[in-house]
């Protein structure tokens, strides 16, 4: 954990809270899937998987959407010998996990409700609270959210203390980030793979090519075994 | 011309000719339009196009689908200032432009037929090349291919000399040649963009995941003005 480019990094303060990042994987043509499969491994090296560890390090609270989440139904924490550091930077030794879903389309069965080291936290719709489990209701917190992304990370912020957030996908939880204008920046691991498929999805899809596009600053990058590690800065004032 | 990294790069003979490379543009999150559009420098830079004649600089003959021919109907040549060093490598003065296009829908007003350095090749189905008009036929150079890319990138080398060839997409194109897994080498440029659309397109399309997956070995990299270049070697011999 100590030993990575990433371990001691910090984060300037936006200005706005919380401060957000997105980390994600891709392959050479862009692809997050593989075969429609958002499995952890079958793009990004054990060393994507150690540095995506140091970055939920640094993180109040980690998100995914609903999708990724039914792929990958754990908790978004780290190992347990991060939790050291964690305290050292005083954070909580492990981050809150969040899964941002409509439609509440959840299994209470998943890891992530049965024995999760704390209560995760579903944002979802009205309806989809509806949706959710008893089970789940016992397991997680629920927020509903009628909002944007902008509210939903003030309440994050007020309610939850969440000042940094880092949002691990899908295709649209990531666009929806981006279509607000609400990314801070962005670590993209570029694996030394290509995957070919029309259907498999890339990192940021919506309905609309991104209306307002910030001037993005490369801040860093190394590579490790043909694999690139990228580290971006979003800035949303200062437009293309 | 002269002061560019990929300027004095050479490529290793493959074994079987002709030596394949791809170079391609892309956002951060894997889109290759943007908007559905796939203009140079949409994406790209102007020291990306630059980029682009360089390499242009170093092959016999450059390639790409028809959709791609259609929203930059141009021959796929190298600035006039760029001829000398060609012909010191003892090339032609310009590369062999080639439209790989199955219905041969091409428009015979494009400046690619109207006042080409050399007669492109037509690349197409029996049926595609029906379609083609008189002044297309008259122009260019058309051959009719039932098989797959093997089939005429034996054509090429035999019969057109084409001991090198760069295709530059689009989707459609480059999946065909890594289906077939005969590409030797990939350039890619990592424009610092976002597009977010669902509907833009990435660097290889098809029905499937490749079959085949080479081993991916990062070549060289660099950075300008927060633009990333990267050269990789797709060893198909070595599987993933």
């Amino acid at each position: 954990m100590l030993h990575h480019p990433y371990t001691r990094i910090q984060f300037p303060h936006s200005g706005r809270p919380p401060f957000v990042a997105i980390n994600m994987v891709s392959s050479l043509d862009g692809k997050i899937t593989s075969g429609g499969k958002l499995t952890p491994g079958s793009l990004g090296s054990p060393f994507d998987r150690k540095t995506m560890n140091v970055l939920r390090g640094h993180f109040d609270a980690v998100l995914t959407g609903g999708s990724t989440a039914r792929q990958h139904p754990y908790y978004l924490g780290v190992p347990s010998h991060c939790e050291k550091l964690r305290k050292k930077r005083g954070l909580r030794a492990q981050p809150l996990s969040i899964i941002l879903t409509r439609r509440g389309n959840l299994d209470p069965a998943a890891p992530l409700f049965t024995d999760p080291p704390r209560p995760p936290l579903i944002i979802t719709s009205k309806q989809g609270a509806r949706s959710l489990s008893p089970k789940i209701k016992g397991a997680a917190n629920i927020e509903t959210s009628a909002g944007g992304v902008q509210d939903f990370l003030k309440l994050l912020f007020t309610k939850y203390g969440v000042n940094t957030l880092l949002v691990e996908g899908g295709a649209r939880t990531n666009y929806e980030f981006l279509q607000a204008g609400l990314v801070d920046q962005l670590f993209l691991t570029l694996a030394p793979r290509l995957v070919g498929s029309a259907f498999d999805l890339t990192m940021a899809m919506g309905e609309r090519v991104l209306e307002n596009k910030p001037r993005i600053i490369l801040l860093s990058h190394f590579t490790r075994q043909n694999e690139l590690f990228l580290r971006y800065k979003l800035n949303w004032e200062e437009q293309e």
